[in-house]
């Protein structure tokens, strides 16, 4: 594996974490309705991160092209995220927008 | 790929599917609260059968464990569905439950 | 789910398997080293493939990202298949390339 | 997410990253043919894992019975991988026989 790849690696596990705590905290939340693209975003965004994290880890050839994808909708979620103030959603925020740096870094 | 999976694969394929289109109808309903564990059931089985088609093509050692992993979520899905009188749910429902018994035959 | 899906997600369905299907295929052939080029790619065009599938079903706001990337990893996955003239090999770059092309019209 | 998961997410971490590296180095090895069994182990263990992270993360109700699998799979990944002197084998052998013991704390 490529040591350059380290940091966007822990960006996008801590990522993927993050989106996947605020899908299930969303689920719970009183006005679920209100949440639904929170929802959504957070399930696309987790999944994408687990995509960039296999490219990276098994030296794929396709590194930069995925992780430009993933930079792309670890934005849309940051800023989907953002907009609620629940705790899960503002630390969710955050690691999206961490994970887009990261990865436009690697694209 | 074995043959007698053919049948198995078509069951993952429709259920995932069917799940998929389910999650997204239930983030658009009106009452979305009512609809999280089936929004949440809807994630868990369409993942789950999407790893036990990759299982059943690429000849797995661990085809079983995953079809009898696969048929028992596909069976809490296909109840929670059932529950729900929307087209979309009553669907899913239907294609959880053709999933579960192709996988039981595998498993 | 858009309607306009349909031919898409088949033709995913269908280079997913073949893509699994060629990847075990070619761990089982003699000259296993030779073929190392194409395990690679089978195994990250059917998870792209994967992705897509799960985009497309769920009416994902990245559908046209998601197929334009899936679109490019089967072009790479059908020519480097193509080079080879094993059965599963052959049978897998045309899965790829209608793919690929179908993917295109989506993105 | 239930604070208990924390060990566990950071063995699958761990686990998925050794054995996508030694997929990738397993295929740039002289005797590929040897490591055809190894690969196959690597790629199935590394998509377990990542299965079992979302599970976790999300607080899946499946958690215990998707862990019970992550640790059988990791357990039989981690002896093949052991058989082989390669760095790359050694090191994730490690890594799985560390997650399937965290896997079956869970399960």
């Amino acid at each position: 594996m490529d040591t350059s790849y380290e940091e966007c690696i822990k960006a996008c596990q801590e990522c993927m974490e993050a989106c996947n705590q605020c899908y299930s905290a969303c689920l719970k939340e009183d006005n679920v309705k209100m949440m639904a693209g929170c929802i959504r975003m957070d399930r696309e965004c987790a999944n994408i991160c687990a995509l960039a994290l296999q490219a990276m880890q098994s030296n794929s050839p396709f590194v930069k092209q995925i992780c430009n994808l993933c930079a792309e909708i670890c934005e849309a979620c940051g800023e989907e995220c953002r907009k609620y103030s629940h705790d899960h959603c503002q630390k969710c925020a955050e690691a999206c927008l961490r994970c887009a740096e990261a990865c436009r870094k690697m694209a």
